[in-house]
């Protein structure tokens, strides 16, 4: 193919319709872009699902679909996302991830170099985090029916015998620990959609953090609880787990780790950080007789380097999340009951 | 709630970007919604995913977009769609499906008892399936970005270590059957969205084929291909196993199944069935010996009372699909090279 070959049209660099019809287009498509990059022998078979082979354990699945805009953001891409925010989830259930699977809906148009970028970061997040993505499916919608590409993956692990990580295990009395800044990734997307500058590129957190939860469960098993703050933030993963233990929480703000820039920035943009979502942290609820030994840990750990102890547990039948403030008064971290920041994983 | 509740407004029925926040509406629609109409513990325990009790055996895998439009159809809609394809999917590698995860991708003004009404059918083909939904996703995008509801599954099963099938082990001299007649989904999808109107109504044949896979491969264990001819129909999922297995295919017109009101909406429609999508179909290539053993156990099955044996494998080297004519002559069963029905699945 050169810059003369009369078959590239402006049509002939784009998702159409044939790309989903089960046709000869849709198996080169297959063929040429996703089983090129996400190269493995279980998508080279080509069948219809995949046989896993996989070790003793129980086996964990967990699903998440990744609507974000825009696709292409500081830090990252909606590839890498879509691999990141699944082998998390699995990970919070202290499992090792070890398989993905990918649904791809995509929508008349799009250009296929953009897609190929999409894949090839996705297929790189793949190798960095060990997992191979198995099987697949990409559906087309008409133009203005979609947004670009829409990516829904499904993760498998298996997580030890010895390992039991539940919302409903937080006791009165646990410590409440993150694993580093918060908000880092919401504010990077807001940004870029408002075209906002900062003296210093505010960049996505999005990372694979199953390394991180391996050393944590490896120093600590009896972690009660792991969850990744993505939509909502630490404000909405705190209340859930509230509800689910049935108990209170007290965060100190003085520990809450917040990068300045993004402080500064959600301050610009009136936005409170511990309502912002997250896609490379996690949060851990430990006995407090754990706690300083965990976050050692975590610290010595390159995803965990600025993790720290931010709360406790407390009895509370009304199940509420409050927070110390810096000046020495309190406020109820509620759940937020409207839309903070739409399409932001 | 009464009809003169004044917190029933016309957006109060309807999906608003809240419900994809990760807040409260979000909760609460999970909640009243998802976990009312698919209850199981693992989706009630309201982790990040579900730890899953599974059987010796091989674990499978698949996963499938579903962007079926419209999303009510005579004979389905696509909650009951998103459930048979992929336990078919998995059905199809010899696998008994026991879970599923769904991530919903709704679009904002969607309104909630249509989400309700395909929820429900949703739960109900499972419960008839014998799968669990054990966990899911939900994320919502701006009117305009989507178009209803997409739903993306991922199916698990486990299949017996005797049990192998694969694209790429038709050998000369199989034959080739169908579990039943050619097109029906298809044609229900397009009549509706052409408000044709026959004089019986086409109904879409989607159907869980696991319990038919099940009865197929106790009497012949050696079946060598299972597929399911979904987008692009018979011709797509034949040419495709033509050219994973490096064979050809000679199909016999006289004994493909096609209805008659389908055969004539094809017709009018300027449709040819081969290439018409089948939600509750099959296809098997099996050795010649067994063929006719197989066919009569399908056609004791609700699931493939019109089975047939439709044709044979072959040597050649171009891997070409051939179909013998009811006239006598033949002609080549092309992959479709362009979009026939967008869609359907």
């Amino acid at each position: 193919m050169n810059a003369f070959d009369p078959s590239i049209t402006d049509n002939a660099n784009k998702i159409d319709m044939t790309h989903g019809s089960g046709g000869r287009a849709m198996a080169s498509l297959i063929r040429d872009l996703f089983h090129k990059h996400l190269v493995n022998p279980h998508l080279s078979a080509g069948n219809d699902g995949a046989v896993l082979e996989l070790p003793p354990g129980r086996i964990v699945v967990s699903t998440d679909g990744h609507v974000i805009s825009p696709l292409f953001f500081p830090g990252g891409d909606i590839g890498c996302l879509a691999v990141h925010g699944t082998v998390n989830d699995v990970a919070m259930m202290g499992a090792k991830p070890l398989y993905l699977t990918a649904g791809f809906i995509l929508e008349e148009g799009f250009p296929i170099p953009d897609l190929e970028r999409i894949i090839s970061s996705m297929a790189g997040a793949a190798r960095d985090a060990g997992v191979h993505v198995v099987t697949g499916d990409t559906k087309v919608v008409e133009k203005g029916k979609g947004d670009g590409v829409f990516i829904t993956t499904t993760g498998v692990g298996v997580v030890g015998d010895n390992i039991r990580l539940q919302g409903d295990l937080a006791r009165p009395g646990d410590k409440i620990l993150v694993s580093g800044t918060l908000g880092d990734h919401g504010v990077a997307i807001l940004s870029t959609r408002q075209n906002l500058e900062f003296e210093t590129e505010i960049r996505s957190d999005t990372a694979a953090l199953h390394g991180l939860v391996a050393v944590m469960l490896e120093a600590v098993p009896d972690i009660r609880v792991l969850r990744d703050p993505t939509r909502g933030g630490l404000a909405a993963t705190l209340n859930e787990i509230a509800q689910q233990s049935h108990v209170g929480m007290i965060l100190d703000e003085r520990f809450v780790p917040i990068k300045p820039d993004v402080a500064a920035a959600c301050e610009l943009l009136g936005l409170d950080p511990l309502y912002v979502a997250n896609e490379g942290k996690l949060i851990a609820i430990c006995p407090a007789s754990e706690a300083q030994s965990l976050c050692d840990v975590m610290r010595g750990h390159p995803h965990g380097a600025d993790a720290a102890i931010v709360g406790e547990v407390v009895e509370d039948q009304a199940n509420m999340v409050q927070m110390r403030t810096k000046f020495g008064g309190a406020r109820v971290v509620d759940w937020i009951a409207g839309e903070q920041l739409p399409r932001i994983c």
